[in-house]
């Protein structure tokens, strides 16, 4: 249910959380360590960029960063910056008398997708990777992970 | 979040739980009420009948019925039956340390996807046509219905 360019990102910004620097992360070593397309990859960071998540700075050094710190990024932010989580606001059929309010069906359907915010939004960054009673993410790319 | 084949599917059940008729419907009325293309509606009626969902009966008076009682089905198979709920069940980075346990990277969108199983999983499309709160679904088009 969640597409590929929000595991992308998600992949990318863990990655840029576990192991920061000074200087940025490359798009190319990024891509590499996240076993995401390069190109993809420029697209999703476009968008991380757009949305306060990560930065990019120029110069010999440069490269992209966390623009926050992981502890003040949560999933759901992450999520939303390459493909929002769709609530349902209006009746998708465009029914006069669903305006105001939604039928049960849309209802329930929203109701599933406030969860999702719910269950994604109360996680940070941060807590994922203190989280020491599962494997770390990214665990084995990162390991051979040449720090720029 | 929840695609187009699955928005059709929980139309053209409802609007069956709604106006159940001994004949069933034809494909094209149901379409027209769902608001739906009938040829994308065939598709989705397959799916539905080989979920046991909806059955198809022939002759002259035959059509599309709902199989079981609309207490029976909940919104969640409906879903399933055409679009599954996608839940993590593997490392989709496929990294051996992850095979065992997810990280938490992974088990938060999982866990977001379980909430939605259990949000849907809850609610009967009998339910959704019995919840006087709201208007009721599929309202407007029901309303026109050429009852077969």
């Amino acid at each position: 249910m969640f597409s590929q360019t929000a595991e992308y990102a998600l992949r990318a910004v863990v990655l840029m959380a576990e192991a920061s620097s000074e200087g940025g992360w490359d798009n190319k070593t990024l891509a590499k360590q996240a076993q995401v397309p390069t190109s993809y990859l420029a697209k999703v960071l476009q968008s991380l960029t757009r949305a306060g998540i990560t930065r990019s700075k120029r110069g010999s050094k440069g490269g992209f960063a966390l623009a926050r710190p992981p502890q003040e990024i949560t999933i759901l932010e992450v999520v939303n910056a390459v493909d929002p989580i769709a609530r349902i606001k209006k009746c998708p059929l465009g029914l006069r008398s669903h305006c105001e309010i939604l039928c049960p069906m849309h209802h329930r359907l929203d109701r599933a997708m406030a969860e999702v915010e719910n269950v994604l939004g109360n996680s940070t960054i941060a807590e994922l990777l203190a989280d020491t009673s599962r494997p770390k993410p990214m665990q084995e790319t990162i390991r051979f992970l040449p720090i720029v």
